[in-house]
């Protein structure tokens, strides 16, 4: 079936300026894309229009690093100490989603929370529990909203939610059996960080990425204590992320979030294994982490992409992590006196939207063949203009202001789903 | 006329932790404030509430520093260099306020946007024109909001907005004497800085100060080029402030934004002449000035509030400015290597509003004799909870969490405004 939407399509083609297709059409048919064009072909002529006519048609978010269960401490604590942080808040939080009805409560909240903020596509971390890790995915395929989910495997230091290995291993695999059933939503294994596994439980999760063909999901140089301690926990290992590369964990489509004190050589590493680094920005500052060389990394080949990492972040809107990126990157111009210079609209826009659909094997932009990931933006209620504004101008301001209220559609996998 | 509010009060009664009334009472006679209380007393039993409870009652925000005809450029532009910022967007956009039409409808609904997210008494710049200024004072009073605005004096490199010497001075007289029909809102000097004045222009509004008894608002030591600028302009002063001092400017309630480069000199020399520094970190981020040292100078003794100051901020809601001020002190804790520590909650909340309110001649918090500004904040669409939450616990998440929608009371001046 075809379909064709209306309106200025605005794509992050490449790290660098947004292509912008004035009053174009996007043609889809069941639900991929055929083509972006300013004038609607003959084929297409009487096809049913979704009229978004003076409005901005931007790519859906993909939100590549966010904590499930952190969703409830949402915006707390945020004057605590890491540490404390994780003591306090982190830790107990996510014990609670041992409560099956809990968990569906908040994961339907969370589901349709991402959706209304258009975000379509994630990777993100569940808790240790099997069954809160499947009603999270019901409940993201129910919202319809793709990408991949860990169920955590902690089993040294984790507190309220440690696992032995042997419950670990045996629950991973529970879990892996029980995700044949989703079509939106893969599996994807999920050891919380080096400090939190041992490398018993390591060593078997790499050999079950191997056999299962499943990727790995973990985080990177966050911040220099946490270096420091994986030092300590690892003197057979010169860098973090070699604590997971022994492992067979270090691999293609691997995703590290963070990577804020990553040095060239950990970088030159990401590049050879096409390991995707997710720029967390509002953790990042939230949490005093440091700021990351994002540019830097981009432009030396590193893939980067966006995540919200709530709760570390305080902000699950992608719209509000890519301004926030754009600040931080603002952040590091400053400590760095200008040398590495802050990111624009247009590539912050590239990373929320192309860099982190092309894990889901997407190619940049509205391309031909991806499935319709979309959102809409109504800008009528922004302030009034003193001349006629360009839709490059409308698309910034929108990126900079806009809220839920101005995404009046979103589409995700070829399907409206607002 | 007594009127009670009953909910959770939080009040910022010092720079440090709020402090909070669990299910407390304000009792207000014709809009002042008689007290707060945990429970009622006996005089008041029978008086009419304003019931909300389960609501957390916050005091009214004072935006200290804004360009209210920068609003129609609110987010646009962020790309630039300040100084290109300037000439293609700022001067160009108030410029337009020569249309008492397009001022009418815009400063409307400006007004509007402040009054939804909480903000009840602002110091704000307008443009150079007299008619546009007074326009702004009148749809402020109409919404309630009262406060200081200044027509802006600038006769020297404004490009689009630039006045003669003699048109800035027959001006200003003509706008001090139109502003007496004003209640709520008074008028402010408002020289835009140094290098956009000359000095016979400044020496005459620093004797109109004088003989009226006129407050002053300008900005002080922005950014480094700035600084430079100024250091040319006048090899006659060692410091930037002197560059008003010298003219009778920088004295009791002078208002300077941002500071975020004074140096110890130029703090205590705000310190003796009691002269409020406006903190505008989203302003200090976008256009990457730098990171104010916040807490050195309101702990030295310097009087610091908060401003939104758009359109270099691009954040009208105080709250939103608020978790700025909180993350761009964070930036400074990352870029001081934990010398300066960041901000809590609490101290940025005292900042946005005790500290701003003291400009007006309140005492901290709901202190009694204060006319009453609260806004109520709804905090039921926030994410589940695990566990029942504190207030504290709430206030803190509601602060990160709400935007105009969880607004759901604003008082200002003693009346009901939203």
């Amino acid at each position: 079936m075809i379909e064709l939407l209306k309106g200025h399509i605005i794509e992050a083609k490449s790290f660098g300026e947004p292509e912008i297709t004035e009053n174009g059409y996007i043609a889809i048919k069941d639900g991929s894309i055929q083509g972006v064009f300013s004038e609607l072909p003959e084929v297409y002529r009487g096809e049913p229009v979704a009229d978004y006519s003076n409005h901005l048609i931007l790519q859906g978010f993909s939100d590549m690093h966010l904590h499930a269960p952190q969703y409830p401490m949402l915006g707390m604590g945020m004057d605590l100490p890491l540490m404390d942080w994780l003591k306090a808040y982190t830790f107990k939080t996510e014990a609670r989603f041992a409560d099956n009805d809990f968990a569906r409560e908040t994961y339907r909240k969370l589901a349709q929370e991402l959706i209304d903020n258009g975000t379509t596509r994630v990777c993100i971390y569940s808790s240790v529990h099997t069954d809160a890790t499947l009603i999270l995915m019901e409940e993201l395929e129910r919202a319809g909203i793709g990408g991949y989910v860990g169920k955590v495997n902690m089993d040294r230091d984790s507190y309220e939610c440690q696992e032995t290995t042997e419950e670990s291993k045996h629950e991973t695999l529970r879990w892996l059996d029980a995700c044949e059933r989703f079509t939106l939503v893969k599996p994807i294994l999920t050891p919380r960080f080096t400090p939190s596994c041992t490398n018993e439980l390591m060593r078997w999760l790499g050999e079950v990425s191997l056999e299962r063909g499943v990727f790995v999901q973990s985080h990177l140089s966050e911040n220099k204590k946490e270096i420091e301690l994986v030092k300590k926990l690892h003197p057979d290992c010169e860098q973090y992320w070699q604590t997971y590369d022994q492992y067979g964990l270090w691999k293609d489509h691997t995703i590290m979030a963070h990577c804020v004190h990553s040095d060239e050589r950990e970088q030159q590493a990401m590049i050879d294994h096409n390991v995707l680094c997710v720029h967390c920005p509002d953790s990042n500052i939230n949490i005093c982490s440091g700021f990351a060389p994002v540019r830097r990394m981009t432009e030396r080949g590193v893939w980067v992409a966006l995540g919200s990492d709530i709760a570390g972040g305080a902000q699950l809107p992608m719209l509000q992590v890519l301004t926030c990126c754009l600040r931080m990157s603002k952040a590091r111009a400053i400590a760095t006196n200008g040398a590495d210079p802050f990111l624009t609209v247009g590539e912050a826009y590239y990373l929320a939207t192309s860099a982190g659909a092309r894990y889901f094997g997407d190619k940049d932009g509205f391309a031909a063949g991806n499935m319709l990931h979309a959102v809409v933006l109504n800008d009528e209620s922004l302030p009034p203009n003193t001349r006629p504004l360009t839709v490059k101008e409308r698309f910034e301001r929108a990126v900079y202001l806009s809220d839920d209220r101005n995404i009046v559609a979103v589409y995700g996998g070829g399907r409206k789903l607002k």
